[in-house]
C-alpha cells in the first residue's frame, strides 16, 4: 500500500464540511488515556461547551461514540419502550429512518408526512398529538434530504403539555441556525460533528433534559442496545467514571477545538454568517437558471436543495469535482437525479466560498 | 475555553496505546467526502489490508463506525435471533458483556465460566457444544481484564462441525498475536483500533465469512439495531455505494496509515516483537517482586496482569503517571484494587519501553 495522497476538496455537499487547521491539529495530538485526569478535564469542557451550543443550562450533554445516525438510534432506543406510540414527522429521508428504528424497537410509529419540499404543518401535528397521545414526538429540525426547515417550538410546547417527550434531530441545524434546547422545551436532541460544527464525522453530540433522564430511569424493559445504553454511558460521564467503552480520544480532542471556535465566534454571529452566505448563493444560482426546491420561508440556510437547469446533473457534479475540486451533493431517495444539495456549513458559510462555486458553475454551464 | 495542552504519556495500560507520527499525520489530513472516489479507493485499500491482518482470503472486512464494544454488539445483533441459544465462554469482564448483549436480543446465553486467571477448558467447551447445540459460540481471544489467552482453534472446528457460527473477539489480540480467520474456521471476528494496531480508538475492524453473511441474509426477524444492521452497511461497502451513515473519514485515514505500518513490518515479525517485549517485562517485574496472575502457558503477550508487591496500588499508579508520565491500568470488576494491567501493544512492544517502565518502577518502589 502506498502513502496516502488525497486531492484537496471544497466540500459543499450535505456533509462532511471542511475542517479548520485548529481542529486538524487537535486530531493529530499525541494519544492520551481515556481515564487520564488530563483527558477527563477535556471531556468536562466538551460537555460544558455542548451545553452552550445546545443552549441549555443543565441538560446532560455528551459526545456519543458514533455518527449522527447513531445519535438518532441512541435517543430513540433509550426513550421508547416496546408497544409505545411514537409520533414521527416526516419531510424527507431522515424521518423515514426514525420510523425504521422505532419499528425495530417493537414500538408503533405514527407518521405525519409533509408534501415533498415542505415542512409538516404545525396544526396537523398539534391535532395528532391530541388524538394519538404518543409517548414520544420525534422530528427533524433541518431535513438534509430536502433542505426544509421544520418549525419546532409550538410542537414542542404541545408535546410537553400532553406528557410526551420531544426528540429533536439537530444533525444539520446545530451551530448553523437557532436551536434552543431549554427555551423550546426539548427533551432530547442529537447532532453530528461534520456539519455546522466543522469537525470530522464520527461523533454525535447529544443533549438530554431532566424529563428524558427520568423516563430512562423508570423504564420497564432494558434498553435494547448495550452500546447505546445511556445508563451505562452516564456512569463514565458521571463522577464515578465507570469504564463502559474506550472513548474516541482524537475525535473528542478535535471536537474540543471545533467547539472552541464556534463559541469564540459566537452563535448569533455564526447564524448571521450562514444566512448571508445562503442569500448570496440563492441569488447567484437563480441567475444561472437553478430553481429552489423549497419555498423561501421554509428554506434552510446551510443546505440548499436546488433543481439544476440541465439534464445531466451527475455528469456536471463530476466535472465540478474533478475540474474544480468542489463537491456538491446529489438527491437522496426519490429526489436522486433531480436535485443538487449544496451545503454551506460551518467553515464554508462564507461569501468567498459562494463566489468560488458560482464562478466554477459559470465556466461549466 | 483555553487551547488544548496535554501531557505526553507513555501508554502502557489496556489501551489506547501510543500512535505513530504517520497515523497522526493521516488523522490531520484535510477533509474529503465519504462518497468521493478518492476516499472510496482508500476504503477499498483498508478493507483489503484488513483481510491481510485477519488472514482471510475473501471474508467481508470493514471498519465499523464504533469502538470495539460496538463491534461486539454489531456481530451479535446481526448473527443472533430472539430465542436462539448462544454459548458464551467467559474468563473475564468481556465475556460478561457478551451475555448482556445476548440477553437484550431476547436470546438465551449459555455460559461456561473459567476460574479466575484461567482460560475456559477446551474439553468442557466441546462437551457444551455437543449438549447445547447453540446457534452461535462466542468467545474472547485475548481477555483484557485478566490477561488470559483463550485457545480457539479446536473450539472453532467443533462449532463448525455442529453447525454453530463462531464469533471471536480479537479486540486485544489482532496484530499482536496469531489470528487466523480462515485456517481456524472463524465466522465473524471484531477488533478495536487502539490496541495492537496502534491507532486512535473509535473504529472496530470486523470480518465476516460466507456462512455468517448467509445467516444474516436468511434471518427471520429484522436486525434489532438500524445503526449496526450489516445489510444496510454492506450496501455502502458494495458496488452500489448506497448511503447509510457518514463514514468517520479521519479515523479511516488514520487506520489506513496504521495498517500500512503493520503490513510493512509483517505480522510474524510483529508477533515476535510482542513476545520478546513481554518476556523482558515479566523477567524484570518478577525481580521487583511482582507476581503474574496467569500461568505462563496462558499468558497474553500484549496485556500483562500482575499482582503488585505493595498495598497502595492506586497511589503508585498515580505516581507513575504524574512523576514519570507512564500510564498502566488497574484491575476491572472483582480484580479492581488487586492487579495492574500492563499493556505492551503495537508501537509500545519494544525493549526500550520495557526498560523505561522498569527503571521508573525501581525509583518508585
Amino acid at each position: 500500500m502506498h502513502e496516502l495522497k488525497l486531492p484537496e476538496r471544497l466540500l459543499l455537499g450535505p456533509g462532511p464540511s471542511n475542517v479548520s487547521e485548529a481542529v486538524r491539529a487537535a486530531m493529530a495530538m499525541p494519544m492520551i488515556g481515556h481515564l487520564d485526569p488530563a483527558f477527563l478535564a477535556v471531556l468536562d469542557e466538551v460537555q460544558q461547551m455542548l451545553r452552550a451550543v445546545f443552549r441549555t443550562r443543565d441538560a446532560l450533554t455528551l459526545p456519543l461514540s458514533a455518527t449522527g445516525s447513531g445519535g438518532m438510534e441512541c435517543c430513540l432506543v433509550n426513550l421508547v419502550e416496546p408497544g409505545e406510540r411514537v409520533l414521527i414527522l416526516q419531510c424527507g429521508v431522515f424521518g423515514g429512518r426514525m420510523r425504521s428504528i422505532v419499528e425495530r424497537i417493537g414500538a408503533t410509529p405514527v407518521m405525519i408526512e409533509a408534501a415533498m419540499g415542505h415542512s409538516v404543518p404545525v396544526q396537523a401535528t398539534l391535532d395528532a398529538i391530541e388524538r394519538e397521545r404518543p409517548a414520544v414526538v420525534a422530528l427533524v429540525h433541518a431535513e438534509t434530504s430536502t433542505g426544509v426547515a421544520q418549525p419546532v417550538e409550538e410542537i414542542a410546547r404541545a408535546a410537553r403539555a400532553s406528557g410526551a417527550l420531544l426528540v429533536l434531530d439537530c444533525v444539520t441545524s446545530l451551530a448553523g441556525m437557532e436551536v434552543r434546547f431549554d427555551d423550546w422545551s426539548i427533551d432530547a436532541a442529537y447532532s453530528g460533528t461534520q456539519k455546522c460544527l466543522s469537525c470530522p464525522p464520527g461523533l454525535s453530540p447529544i443533549a438530554l433534559g431532566a424529563r428524558a433522564l427520568a423516563r430512562i430511569a423508570q423504564r420497564k424493559s432494558p434498553v435494547p442496545s448495550w452500546y447505546f445504553d445511556l445508563n451505562l454511558i452516564g456512569s463514565y460521564l458521571g463522577s464515578e467514571r465507570v469504564y463502559h467503552h474506550t472513548a474516541p480520544i482524537s475525535a473528542i480532542l478535535g471536537l474540543h477545538a471545533g467547539l472552541t471556535r464556534v463559541l469564540e465566534e459566537g452563535l448569533e454571529a455564526r447564524f448571521v454568517r450562514h444566512r448571508a452566505a445562503h442569500e448570496a448563493l440563492v441569488a447567484g444560482l437563480e441567475k444561472l437558471g437553478f430553481q429552489c426546491l423549497v419555498a423561501e420561508r421554509e428554506r434552510l440556510p446551510m443546505l440548499n436543495a436546488v433543481v439544476p437547469p440541465f439534464a445531466d446533473e451527475a455528469g456536471l457534479r463530476k466535472r465540478l469535482l474533478t475540474e474544480h475540486g468542489i463537491e456538491v451533493g446529489g438527491g437522496l431517495g426519490t429526489l436522486a437525479g433531480r436535485i443538487w444539495r449544496i451545503g454551506l456549513m460551518g467553515e464554508n458559510a462564507q461569501l468567498s466560498v459562494v463566489t468560488r462555486l458560482l464562478s466554477a458553475l459559470e465556466q461549466i454551464v
